[in-house]
């Protein structure tokens, strides 16, 4: 029968994975190279997996991304039960680690965490990826909450709907003028169009729901909200402008909706691990009421 | 005595890595994986060097990344060439790809963007990274060009200089009234801090040029160029934040200058290859004009 992990070695082995080097997790633990080797090496065997690719910077394998995900939950409850006895010593405030997809982080993500109660007892490390992809930073455990399109819990994993995010298919007035010959599914299909990235699949989907036919091969990546949305107004490509930031541009006529009443809705999910850490539930309960007002209903 | 390095084994090598997988590149390709697998082979015997590592995804290695950036310049040449022909047929518009850092992003440079003249002919591909890490992208041959704080020319491209982004160190107003005891030296480093990522080093640098001290622990990290600017206003912590972020909320007194008339200045210049496309050529034009406009000039 197997007994619990050693913390020493679970410790070790998420260093090494933050610092990316064997060497440089021996420096931040102030120990010698070869013991954190050595450490690796005894729970590999204990374990009976490999949980490093020793690559550079070195990966944790999917055996090792359970004992990270392992090891950061611990960290997490530690620095919770030593801030309820009143020992703050080394651990400062509570780390809170969120990934968000870019167009929640530009409209309605940050004003609602600005309004979680005791900031002063927390920081936030936020990573930016696709809501298609925050789950995965879950399950590699180097996120302890995510808002992600994906209803399916990740193991360890509590889900709670958010809302849809509502998309509106926008360019700017003398960009239609120069590319619209008849009804849009005819001319959409070849007018120049802004993506995210190469991962942005939005605009082919909104393509395909109209004609048999992806979004044009003439595009321009804009990998920020922002920038996507300030491309679009410049008239570089049509694109699916979040409403929050289409509203005031439809308003100014900066942009003008290509099919009004038409829109692209994304269903967005919170998911965090279930751990009764008191930060990450005063973040959940802030955000879970914030999308309620900031998003669209999500169908029952 | 090497001859020409086989250019259907280097596209091939250049599609595994795009795609990420052996089966992914078949696919693309038409051809089989074992067929892609035996050309992978044969380059990487020829060359007498392993090319590529075979994780998931597969990753260049630094022999790989130089037959990569061979490959694309191989690509962009190609596509030139044939447009200068008149045969239009599967290449479309040249793909530009440039990596630019996220604040001359959500500043400056999408609208130096807008002015290249026949925009028709071209696809910008726009990646987001540290203006430290910029020129990485270069040297692994993922861009052609990329805004760099490194004046070191990457082999194989030219540099030119643009010029100084200048940072203000900010905080809102009731920010500084809730934490303000004494000279900023004394109470600036023990002040919660918006840090843009954990490689964000810009606020501890200007913290240890006030005092022997990095900034605080107690601090966020936003991602993003809009995000990171609205979480100083919101009081969540002091940043150094873009001068043409900072102006208009300076002026509107959402925010205060921490030091008036102190600042930070990033130098940034442009890196492409050398290589005579007509595209990138013109977008390096129109680009350094620009800046020139946009930053403060380099002291010479």
């Amino acid at each position: 029968m197997m007994t619990e992990l050693p913390v020493d070695q679970v410790r070790t082995l998420l260093a090494v994975v933050d610092e990316g080097t064997f060497d440089a997790a021996a420096a931040a633990l102030h120990v010698t190279p070869s013991a954190v080797s050595q450490r690796i090496k005894t729970l590999e065997q204990r374990i009976g997996r490999v949980l490093l690719m020793r690559t550079k910077p070195v990966r944790p394998t999917a055996s090792g991304q359970v004992v990270v995900r392992f090891a950061r939950q611990l960290a997490a409850l530690d620095q919770d039960a030593q801030r309820e006895l009143g020992i703050t010593g080394e651990s400062g405030p509570a780390r809170l680690s969120i990934a968000v997809n870019a167009d929640s982080l530009a409209t309605w993500f940050l004003p609602a965490l600005t309004r979680v109660p005791r900031m002063s007892e927390v920081c936030f490390e936020l990573y930016r990826e696709d809501e298609t992809q925050t789950a995965e930073l879950l399950r590699e455990g180097r996120v302890m909450a995510a808002v992600t399109s994906s209803p399916a819990a990740v193991t360890g994993c509590l889900v709670r709907p958010l809302g849809l995010a509502r998309y509106l298919p926008a360019a700017s007035p003398d960009f239609v003028d120069r590319h619209r010959t008849g009804p849009l599914r005819r001319w959409l299909p070849g007018a120049p169009v802004i993506v995210f990235d190469q991962h942005d699949e939005l605009q082919d989907r909104f393509v395909r729901s109209l004609a048999r036919a992806d979004a044009a091969r003439h595009r321009h990546s804009v990998p920020t909200s922002e920038g996507f949305r300030d491309a679009v107004a410049a008239g570089l490509g049509w694109g699916l402008v979040p409403e929050p930031q289409a509203r005031p541009l439809l308003e100014s006529g900066a942009l003008v909706e290509l099919d009004p009443g038409r829109h692209w809705d994304v269903p967005l999910y919170w998911q965090q691990w279930k751990l009764d850490v008191r930060a990450l539930s005063l973040v959940a309960d802030t955000i879970t009421s914030a999308a309620a007002e900031a998003l669209h209903p999500l169908p029952s």
